[in-house]
């Protein structure tokens, strides 16, 4: 059965909800989870007719949100670096981890190693969309400054997990640029368009408001760029719910009006609600890595857990792997 | 009386809508129009009794969208070229257009010149928020590429802008990054923090979110990065308006309550209203010259007018260029 390691400590909110998290998964999915964190705390929470399936390795030393990522090769004794190891060493088969991002994917390029032939790791994240399927933008953070042929390996890894995780048949990429003209851009992306144009699944540049109307299915960009169009549209969506919410209170009718849209709002909120997505892959390192909000709850943990499933099922690893072995030479720089 | 010339030709959907934002402005503020463009599509909407504050100037060629923006330096009977030549000769107070930007902000700059100091004119644009005032973001996508100095540029504009145009009392200016903390960010931002922590009005690194809840009042950005934001935030405000209206039509009792927030709907529709917002001034430059979106309303127009207006009468050209003579040269690279 497949094992996935959680790294429960370093989470915002603290082991609790994403111990709960994986409760959860193991109650409705087949794997065995083992669980990193403080066994005291831990213990308590997962009920006797589940211990056989949920291993406790004890652990109390984790890296803190303000600590530099680069501190974790050195903390043999945190989570993350017990996590990781698990999974170098092929006890689990993939991990998850809410705690300090830097640090997990630091330790995974380092002890996982990367894919042959991928030049850097990337976040990949989805977002939801007008239709029926996500979007998927990566690099949504992992690389701040990059360079075109990273891009370029971007590309390949979002067609891929878009086609052989996410099920689209023949996944579309996009370049996220400041215009749709094929010679807008800044000078990265200016010359990633060049690199990029050798690929048929390359369908140009998309702007901001492509994300949202799935006229493409994969999105790339670079990490820092990712992180800005993403948390400015988080803001948007919670200072547009913020504004109708308080409005709605100023007045006995709209309330009334609004019990009768309760369902509307609902949906609308399960829909933009990033619990549902769960985590992110780091996609470009040879096994399964899940990183997850640290401000997850338990719902976001069960579905990162899911998710960590389906892309091990998929064998995206060993699709990248190809991939990038048939990568044609004349797109590299 | 104030003289404001409007390049009516080159916007999305003709001529009309435009003229029409023109009359509206004449008829509830105090300024004379000159009123760039083909004469027998302009002469009939102008009502006999403001036709003695509303010249024409005849022109019918101007830029299309898709040409270069380097072709207007050649194009001199092109309605921007003209339009420049207006406002460069002292004929008219400000600029407002709707045509070609690349080309109103080259010719602008080329023709109008930069104020002394001044690495790179940006856009300055509003965005709403939270709270009782806009944001303002900069620069929106005049520069792709930028360097460090020319953001420092545009925070002294946008600050200068937000407290003599705006009414913020102290506005505080954020550096857009990907995250608060501050050694986030790319190599461009990074560089730029350290050079913007000399000014008192910095209040450090701020994320996507942060341009929606009203944590600062300007964000600094390159063009590229702004570009994306705002049509980011553009799209995902589109995406939920037509989730919910998709949603709310499908079922008759949610339709029923949806009579009931009318009110409601209709005050966010506003709030997010591009058009509430008019257009967004090229600071740096010279004299007054306020970039419309192409797809302008005649409500927009209007209120690019008034935002002109409301430039010229806080003199915010003159206070730039005395902030810029007072610039601290630590802050220079």
């Amino acid at each position: 059965m497949l094992k996935i390691a959680i790294d429960v400590m370093g989470a915002d909110n603290g082991v609790t909800p994403i111990v709960q998290g994986v409760i959860q998964a193991l109650k409705s999915r087949d794997f065995n989870a083992v669980i990193i964190g403080d066994e005291a705390q831990i213990a308590p929470l997962v009920p006797p007719y589940l211990q056989s399936r949920a291993q406790i390795v004890h652990c109390t030393d984790y890296i803190r949100m303000e600590e530099s990522a680069s501190a974790a090769a050195k903390r043999t004794q945190s989570s993350i670096f017990k996590t990781t190891e698990l999974l170098k060493n092929g006890d689990v088969d993939a991990l998850v981890s809410p705690g300090h991002s830097g640090a997990t994917m630091s330790l995974a390029t380092l002890k996982i190693g990367r894919i042959k032939g991928v030049s850097r790791p990337a976040i990949c994240t989805t977002m939801p969309n007008t239709t029926d399927k996500p979007s998927i933008i990566l690099d949504a953070g992992a690389n701040t400054d990059c360079k075109p042929e990273y891009l370029v390996d971007f590309a390949i890894m979002g067609y891929e997990y878009a086609k052989n995780v996410i099920g689209f048949e023949n996944p579309r990429v996009g370049l996220l640029s400041n215009g749709e003209e094929d010679n807008k851009g800044n000078e990265l992306t200016k010359a990633t368009f060049k690199l990029l144009k050798e690929f048929s699944f390359f369908k140009g540049n998309v702007e901001g408001r492509d994300i949202f109307n799935g006229s493409v299915d994969v999105i790339v960009c670079d990490g820092f760029s990712g992180n800005l169009v993403l948390k400015a549209s988080e803001g948007v969506a919670s200072a547009m719910s913020s504004v109708l919410k308080k409005d709605i209170k100023s007045c006995l009718c709209s309330m009334f009006g609004a019990l009768f849209l309760r369902g509307v709002f609902k949906r609308l909120k399960k829909k933009m609600d990033h619990s549902e997505y769960g985590g992110a892959p780091l996609l470009g390192v040879q096994k399964v890595v899940i990183i997850s909000h640290g401000s997850a709850n338990a719902r976001a943990i069960e579905c990162a857990i899911y998710q960590a499933l389906n892309a091990i099922e998929s064998n995206i690893c060993s699709k990248l792997s190809d991939a990038f072995a048939n990568k044609p030479s004349s797109a590299q720089q």
